[in-house]
């Protein structure tokens, strides 16, 4: 939770800054309000619990009760949320609450569009580290969500030898004999594949992992016929709704998706707010 | 650049964490590099200085020339920028570098789409505060860049008295006045309206600028013949590229679009590394 | 309050540091005790709430009750607050929280006095960007507190052009069209003048205000008449507590004095603390 | 330098936040400029450093030339520094850097007057913690500068026993005792008295310094006897510049004054600008 | 404890990271568990508090019960504390918890033992600087707890002449004079002497207290006959567990060590887990 | 890099506090000095380039010239480094370069003694998290310095199911299914065992890793027949230089030792000073 609290602080600070001029001009500061956070849309719902923080991060006063969980899908016009507390702070976390809410569910709903289209099928959807600078935890956590996995989440905690490597390290082998001897036994070696060549390159090499790169389905299907079981095969580049199942079906066991963090259109959600009696 | 160093900083960390595994097992400490950040397909730049930041907050010795500069159109194919320094160092932020650059030029790239939709037209495309958290300077810079204009900021450099700020203080007028009595001289005064009589009573109120939210073409125009100049109009809510133009025509001053921030598709760019002869 | 937070803590950081070598080798870690805050002279409370969190930044145990609210006029000898609670903690935090105490309460005493000096004309008295560095938002709610109202809080949210960036752009309507072409539609645009003459070009740029800078009475009156209620109209320079009200029956609008953050004595306040049976 | 360095990108981003929305509309990108910093009226300089680092934390090409250093007397009209470099960037930084100047040079003129006041007395003039939350190194730094010395720099380096821990332990000696039993070596032991009796007991105990406060002259003169060089004698309490000579001349070594840093009147200085020839 | 809580913080990020993928995988969110922290060998607690905030740093509603409390003495097999909560946040914090608690009460059982090496003698043992970077609060807070006293926190609290400030200042009278000249009444004055003509240097120089460093027992001996109780006498260098005693016998005030802090081998700690029946 | 800035900062900080009280007063301002960084025992050298970043974080002027690089062996009576610089700077930079030094060479000379201990074995020597909190990173660096490899950095980079994890899930096989469903495919699966049975179970789940917990020999040797090669095997618990070369030759991949990090003593470092001729 320390984690969440540090980056909502600076969400809202960020907007809020030295003060919110409309609101302290013309809310009583002891005014109690009712607030429900609504869906304008279809969509699957992620960050329920950073929403709430939002608030309360602000002002520990407020109570903030959910009527659907992460995961769930919410249908246009229902009410997501109810929130009660001072209406002051509730009007100043408005927006920040409702972005991250936007953000992380548009990510959650569109995984869980690409996780339909392959049902049935063994593969995984995975994400990328495509995503915005500073929300990665927050974003890679809505994927899951929406029923995708995780790739690694930074250049920390799994071996991608990429093109990159590769280019500057000779050949597959190479890289993949300096990987083993400089990593921990914990880490699994995943290499960068554009050709047939490479693949059994890497194959030899004993990677745990081949990425299939921008590969035809064609090559693809060749590819995993190579491999024959010996790594798991993910596929990337270019994979998108239309042509997601077809390079399931190849038998890949992982496809991953930039798009699901780095394009994934928000969600319209709002807020609207009545005094309470008291 | 004290603030896009810390955003930045934290993006390097986020990504790097304790080590890069891959990179520094395979890659010789003292080897050189050359790299090229090329356009995978046509687009408007922004964000060519973070990207370059991205790269010397690692590693100050790292030569980073651009070939474009913000605000250009940059045709698919074209070499955006070329690195030159420590290989390590160009391949542990080449992912954060890249995340930046996709992102912000994401926005200008769609900020830029709407303001030639509405060429020759003297509306104003205006974002909103539906950005990324932590990100809001950047992706703002991004739609100046794009040809479009900021609102405000943030709560704190001006007021918008919002539907909620009315339902909880009776109405507009006592909502204005309060206001007036509340804040700088320096800052501008803006209702939001969803109907003619809330446009009248906004207007009565002396405020400097009425937002007309959610309203037909229709209304919308009667609203503008009432506010006769006497306030600056900014239209609001579900306006996209098919509707933009036709809502411009209307006469209103500004045009606010959240899908501006919050829904901009990443544009694809990669980099490319070799190494440089020594 | 969680900006209010991280200065205060940095406050107690800076006093307390590794350990309160006194405190922590004489008192007994269970003490409970008492204190009072107490006023040793006249004057304008501001900062009740800062002071509060002093206390309980340190121990969420304290209990806080302030005897008089901000902008309460306070009387020597009267109790301010009473403090209950663990007296470690009391000790601990004392110093840091008069600091509050004592500055802010300055700040809003003396702007109160200029308030008084200008009763019963329309003028508005203002603060202005020399505050102590790190202190803005708290020194400005002091303004607030004392009568006075705040001028923009930095370089961001108005548009202040001044004699630097004149002189550097050449001349003042060169000045203004390129700020309207550049800035947000939410923020107004002020001027400083030192002549008629420039009074004259400003208001022909169309600036929402002006700003006469070290006029004598006599240039001031004459550049209201030419302004004829087309603009808001500042006073600024060397206006204290003797020629302010002189200043402001020329019909000015504002009248900002730097003084009121950056040389206001601070009020003489202290603590007493005694011991709670148990 | 790097403690300078968090406390000036602190005061950076208060003034200018996101964006200077006047300075980056009017400045063209690339203008030089040159800068002079002048003297309003007579002072002791102090700072000199701090107001540099100010221009150069925002840009590190500016070059910052200081006419005089700190603790020189410096007459109305001088010109203080010469800065050249880019014009954006000084603008930007011209406010954060001038109120550090004003604000320290305040304070080291103020403990220059009481300074010269004490002339030729053996008495050192001291400061207190009553300084502005979050700059106290500087603000002692400044009282150095005014020929003035530092009092205890937080509750970690160095034991003052006040009348509220006497309150709550009983009496001095108990104090005391438990004080030498709880400390390091290095720290010295100072005690507030406020009787004869209290001074009495402090001596008993074996303190390094007493402190007399708020006692009349002639209360003074007589702990001075009683004391008789067997303890450092700090005078506190409602000393000022009209009864500074009287106190210094009963023969305490110390006389602290709060005023020093919570009161000094900021110093006038402002900052002329001018494009450079290209 | 805000200082605890920062230093926790960031140790609690450091090993957590973006996700626990263990335990995030395994344990259901809502369970509850029992926990208990075993001593696995006899020592010296230290740190109790530290560990309890560790746990409730991530998760406020852990109940942490203390069974011993700093100071203790601790046989191997006992509970030493007993935890309850949220199966989760046990198992997240655990690592952190105890790499403190194993820390801090190996360097108070070091201590203890030297303490018990020159019980009944006047000597005092005290810590150094040379502690692990960003945990000297609490490093030097377990060396109490063992029974040592602390020397200087910093370079900050108390003067120190070592020997390359002599070498630079050319010879101990004039380091001293220029201290003297320089710094707080407040602070006592320490020189680091290697030779009986040193000793007679620093003696003259009035200072407060003189170092021994890496003297024989002979020359110590002489040393402290020539200082003759008019200065303190701290012993330096080299001295261990075998010859501590032999030192502290020739009469001097303080025995400085630094591995107190820099070698104080860990305290071997566990914690095991059990569920609670709901 | 810039993560060991924000580290060494922070233990200048804690050092230096507001001011180096000692040197300020002796030093000249400008006086330009040389030291030498010598070995006052034999040990293998890690941290050299976080030795010098020390000096260069406080003073970027500093010339700092190792002599040695990490991993080298050096001997008693060496010079390590070479510096070059305000003497000012050098003074208050020594202790934390040092602290930094002597513990990061601590480390990395412990791990080189277990892995010339097991010299000729296949097994590598590992690390594990019981280090300084706020310091893992680089002290899992100096554990590779020394010849060793590292464990999982954090409870984020690989699954190490514990006893308390399967106390609470029921079975090592339903808590390997669970982390089978929840992580990325990138991580690898390790499970901790006491008994042979534990050992059979945790390789029908499939596991890669299993770590044979504070087991006799003769089982350790009774697991590596059931293993047969289908999982890596660490050994764990209570393993010293006496025992390592026992469990080596039973012919488990890895050993992990807690006290390469937590208990390593501190090599004798230090630094010498002379002012240079101008």
């Amino acid at each position: 939770m320390y984690q969440i609290t540090s980056i909502i602080t600076r969400a809202l600070e960020e907007d809020i800054g030295p003060r919110d001029i409309t609101t302290s001009s013309i809310i009583p500061e002891g005014l109690k309000a009712k607030a429900a956070i609504l869906a304008k849309e279809d969509f699957v719902l992620a960050g329920i619990n950073v929403c709430s923080e939002c608030f309360r991060t602000l002002d520990t006063e407020i109570k903030f009760k959910g009527k659907f969980k992460d995961g769930d899908s919410v249908k246009k016009g229902k009410v997501i949320a109810e929130i009660k507390g001072n209406a002051m702070s509730i009007l100043m976390s408005e927006r920040v609450a409702l972005n991250f809410l936007q953000r992380l569910s548009g990510i959650a709903t569109l995984t869980s569009t690409f996780v339909k289209e392959v049902k049935s099928l063994k593969v995984k959807i995975v994400d990328t580290r495509k995503t915005a600078p500073g929300l990665r935890s927050l974003e890679k956590y809505a994927v899951r969500v929406g029923g995708g996995f995780n790739h690694r989440f930074g250049l920390y905690d799994a071996v991608l030898i990429k093109d990159n490597h590769i280019a500057l390290s000779g050949d597959i082998k190479k890289a993949v004999t300096k990987v083993k001897n400089g990593i921990s036994h914990t880490a699994k070696i995943e290499v960068e594949t554009k050709t047939l060549r490479e693949v059994k390159e890497a194959l030899q090499s004993g990677v745990d992992i081949i990425m299939l790169d921008n590969m035809s389905l064609e090559t693809m299907t060749k590819a995993i016929k190579i491999i024959d079981g010996r790594a798991l095969i993910e596929a990337s580049g270019n994979i998108n709704i239309r042509n997601g199942r077809e390079v399931a079906k190849t038998g890949v066991d992982l496809i991953s998706i930039g798009s699901l963090t780095h394009s994934a259109p928000a969600i319209d959600i709002s807020l609207e707010i009545r005094p309470v009696k008291q």
